[in-house]
């Protein structure tokens, strides 16, 4: 285990709270990590129809309301205890920083959606190799020709996460994952990544390419980028994000999401 | 297999179309049925994040915007199709019509959630009886004294379904239903009524008292009628449901559910 590994959520949250920027990749094992997606009310049912409507690059844990800091999976500010952030005006990425408290309005709804990281741990455990944290990288991720089912002003394509199976494994891969239905559950696609639209594995739209070896499979799981590829097509006057791959780490255990 | 377990959904939705009012236990076998809430939508976003919040009792299938008669899970009429529908103003019933055309307004959102009917199927092909499809009467349900996590105005008591299993298969009934998270899932309790609050099983406050049998243990599930209880509770102006144990039948497939 690393050093990163074994802290709490709070002390990992203490530490971004100060202004550490930093990938969550690997930290505080065992406990669940989220997405962030901010709104301003008026757009915040859009946002929770288009999540009902496609649940699994979607899975909303928990939803802050206008005037709320924290909630039910953490304790802290959400304006201040991720390493990382986004904000989107009209569609466009305006600025990454590393605190949001000068972007926050008193109406924005906050969305914490699930992320595979919580599966991640289960795949090691049951002798599924993860290719990306074998070679220290960032999961890849690709946007794809398949559509979301829109809801209102939110419409936008599916991403998805692919990591390397090896070929006798691609079935243990999907029943592990299968027992997470809140954090994006069995992979919506194994094989072919033509048949998603994605060109060349080796240049993701997120993240870093991964390696294959052996006889790897390339298996997708939809991914909670997707909510963010919706606000930028559908042009919200305001949104904000994590930074893809700095998450929110919250007070709430894996296990607690294993069917 | 009875005459109505063989019929097609839509045959069934036209028979209810056209007046009858039925029970839909045991129509229709292996298709999903549903629970009906509508609300005007000022209220909508209260009953989402209700249903979000409150995922075992409250789980949401597809919801009808404004305008919207029917949707990806059935075709025709949401205001005809069903064999029995409830009108509730300012958390009063005022009328059980078989037909709701009169009532329906242009701002209705019309939620369609999850209901256990799916698992109960599934719970005989695993071999796990189910008293009161045996007994010929209606599944009791019970209102208890655990609180649902409420949403902006709706807020309310967790409403359960008991069904009696024998106790060597108890942990059938929880490993099956488990696997269908999107119709409640895995039970909320095992054994002692008196931990939900419950006096008497032998008076629900739906449904029929249920007779148990030589070892039979008494298993609560969470229950699709607990959106129904906050539009009492929260007196919302206008809601329109379903007439308890008379669903919508869709086209979609229980097997769809299953994970």
């Amino acid at each position: 285990m690393t050093v990163t590994a074994e802290l709490t959520p709070a002390q990992a949250r203490e530490r971004f709270r100060g202004g550490l920027v930093a990938g969550t990749s690997g930290w505080c094992a065992g406990w669940t990590q989220v997405n962030l997606i901010a709104v301003p009310r008026e757009y915040a049912w859009d946002v929770l129809l288009f999540a009902q409507r496609n649940p699994k690059p979607c899975p909303v844990l928990d939803v802050l309301e206008p005037g709320e800091l924290a909630g039910a999976l953490f304790d802290g500010d959400i304006r201040t205890d991720l390493p990382g952030y986004r904000v989107y005006a009209d569609g466009e990425l305006v600025e990454r920083p590393a605190d949001v408290r000068e972007h926050w309005r008193d109406d924005l709804v906050a969305f914490l959606i699930g992320c595979s990281f919580t599966f991640e741990n289960a795949l090691l455990t049951e002798g599924v190799p993860v290719r990306h944290l074998e070679q220290g990288s960032t999961v890849p991720m690709y946007r794809t020709t398949r559509r979301c089912r829109s809801a209102g002003r939110m419409s936008g394509p599916l991403v998805v996460s692919m990591r390397p199976v090896p070929a006798a494994l691609v079935d243990t891969a999907v029943s592990v994952t299968a027992r997470y239905p809140d954090v994006h559950g069995s992979p919506v696609h194994v094989g072919d990544p033509a048949a998603l639209g994605i060109d060349d594995l080796d240049r993701p739209d997120h993240g870093d390419p991964v390696r294959m070896t052996g006889d790897d499979v390339p298996v997708f799981w939809a991914c909670g980028v997707t909510p963010q590829a919706a606000v930028l097509e559908s042009r919200l006057p305001l949104a904000i994000t994590h930074e893809p791959g700095h998450m929110l780490v919250t007070d709430a255990r894996d296990a607690h999401y294993r069917i």
